[in-house]
């Protein structure tokens, strides 16, 4: 029985909804749940996963224990999973026993950057040029149509923050190919942007869909560290990353948050980065300038609830903490802004740890400068 | 050792959080705990209580075993309760093994009617008029002394919204004493109040202390039904309230959030109807209208951290949801409006089941109606 013909939907209070991934996606879902009266069974196959404190139920196997799988289902009303890499075969596994959202088809295509970017090609949805480059034929063939600079990455994520080699002269591909493992890969073209920014949407079992105001994005070694709204983006641009974000979601028929990454090109053109089929980082301020959150969202999509307002009542800024950041816990906790620490063990380089969400008044004069 | 020398403050990211009750209220000190990157205990003598399901550790035991008091307390780095009924030898016993905040003289002095008055009075801080009624020789003095209307209250808690009878006139003592089943008692005049509103503040251990602005609370057969923000004191009034929170928490040496309720007289008088040593329902409205909640505040204070900005972005509504209005699930999560439902497994006349927060700009031109 798959999900887009639930029966037992909206899941009343007291509902379990089963989280597969016990990062702090996790957690901040399982809290979003507890609000709403709902608990949470997280599926984690790290002991130390920071979702598990706050959750009523904990598994802790690997993803491909069938015996596990099967038992984390049965006590779930519902099934999400908090990271897209998470095994597209479990997914699939859990669907038969339980609603499950988003499905293993918004999975599928997140999961491979180029069966990504072909499926917003095929939308008519503007991206940074892009070939196959799975063999070294093909990326050759791929370099001399695109040429450089350009970025060869791998099609498949799980790499945390690797996986991505830039090209600036030709001579390059080897270096670049043997950066990758000679994985398979996908070539696309710098895209020389003004600025990235993104949108987090949600749409519901019936259809409905909502988008909170895209976010300015700034990422520091590919990795987020800031998130502002509102982003410099015209009304009409961000009407324009809205529908686009829309009309993903509607391809996808999908069920969830997503989050849709775009980069806005200096001639003012919205390029489609990438898309994440779940709550994302460049949301976290939905938490305190929304009174429905990104994972509250979530959630009411998934349990089969109506969606919440998106609207904000402030302007916010997003720091994210990673690694050593975290240290500072003790100053963080004495200025302004709200302090999200995500309770993890230990502080490693690249980790995210927490984040600081700062509040200013709707539209107020004075721009919150980016350092 | 006690909490007021602590060894091991402030306590960081990983350290756990004894708390003393697993109703709505400990839910909420939980998720708030969680937001710090803190784990919690709750300790509950129900199996089915609402806190439970977010705790990372969890007890349930009667409050009077002191083997399971103590694992407990070894298992905590602080402790606090989340109500006030909480025999206060459970609260004096963990006090040996952890710091334990508020302390046993907070909660001594909060669970007597008597005590409490006799402690505002000493203060100087205006109440109803209030006397002794322990015996029926006591009761008819007490009568005599301030006369009807007033009403006779028993001095100790837990009697879940009984233990009160009003007297119209001299007649009705023996009737209203034989209602209180000749408990120990208290006999207040009636005051005939304009409106009721409430501070709900929090102190630190260093003594520092922040209060948020008062609420307007509307009560019915002795529930809160609302509270709104701002309230319709003068802003000299309100000050004048945050001085008294001030006064009453410095004497106690108090540590953590407590809460205030007034009446403010027709006369404009602020009489200080009671005090509540812990989290309140008149401040939930703090979760989305303010950057640092109460459970925050509370959270903080008890883990020995910085207190947090108690200022409000939005003026704001909150509704409890009592008994069958949870049955509105459906239509209140389609609404507008912040919704909290507490997960309790079933439904019961006066049982607060969830709170919904409305938030407006501040200041808005036009007031929120009374329903």
């Amino acid at each position: 029985m798959r999900g887009s013909t639930p029966s037992f939907l909206p899941i009343g209070p007291g509902g379990i909804i089963g989280i597969l991934g016990g990062g702090q996606l996790g957690r901040m879902l399982s809290l979003a749940a507890a609000k709403l009266g709902l608990r949470t069974h997280v599926y984690s196959d790290k002991a130390d996963a920071p979702a598990l404190d706050v959750a009523t139920l904990r598994t802790i196997a690997p993803f491909d224990d069938k015996g596990a799988l099967t038992k984390f289902a049965r006590s779930c009303d519902a099934i999400t999973f908090e990271f897209e890499n998470v095994p597209s075969a479990a997914v699939a596994f859990l669907a038969h026993e339980k609603p499950t959202h988003p499905d293993a088809r918004a999975l599928a295509v997140t999961q491979d950057r180029f069966a990504e970017k072909t499926f917003l090609s095929d939308l008519g949805i503007g991206t940074a040029e892009f070939a196959r480059a799975d063999t070294f034929a093909e990326a050759r063939g791929a370099l001399s149509h695109i040429g450089a600079p350009s970025i060869l990455k791998t099609r498949h994520l799980g790499y945390d923050g690797k996986g991505q080699a830039k090209i600036v002269a030709d001579g390059d591909l080897a270096s670049a190919l043997q950066a990758l493992r000679e994985a398979p890969a996908i070539l696309e073209s710098l895209v020389d942007f003004a600025f990235e920014c993104s949108v987090v949407a949600a749409r519901a079992i019936d259809g409905s869909f909502i988008a909170y105001d895209p976010p300015e994005n700034l990422h520091t070694d590919h990795i987020l560290r800031r998130s502002q709204v509102p982003a410099r983006l015209t009304p009409a641009q961000g009407a324009q990353a809205q529908a686009i974000a829309k009309q993903i979601a509607d391809a996808l028929d999908y069920v969830g948050v997503l989050a849709v990454e775009f980069f806005l090109t200096k001639s003012s053109a919205l390029l489609v980065n990438e898309i994440a089929p779940r709550v994302h980082n460049s949301g976290h301020w939905t938490i305190e300038a929304c009174v429905v959150s990104q994972f509250e969202q979530h959630i009411r999509a998934v349990a089969g609830w109506p969606l919440g307002d998106p609207s904000r009542h402030s302007d916010a800024v997003m720091d994210n903490l990673i690694g050593a950041d975290a240290e500072n816990w003790r100053s963080l906790a004495g200025g302004t802004g709200a302090l999200h620490l995500y309770g993890k063990r230990d502080i490693r380089p690249g980790l995210k740890m927490g984040h600081v969400t700062r509040l200013s008044p709707l539209g107020a004069a004075k721009p919150i400068p980016r350092d």
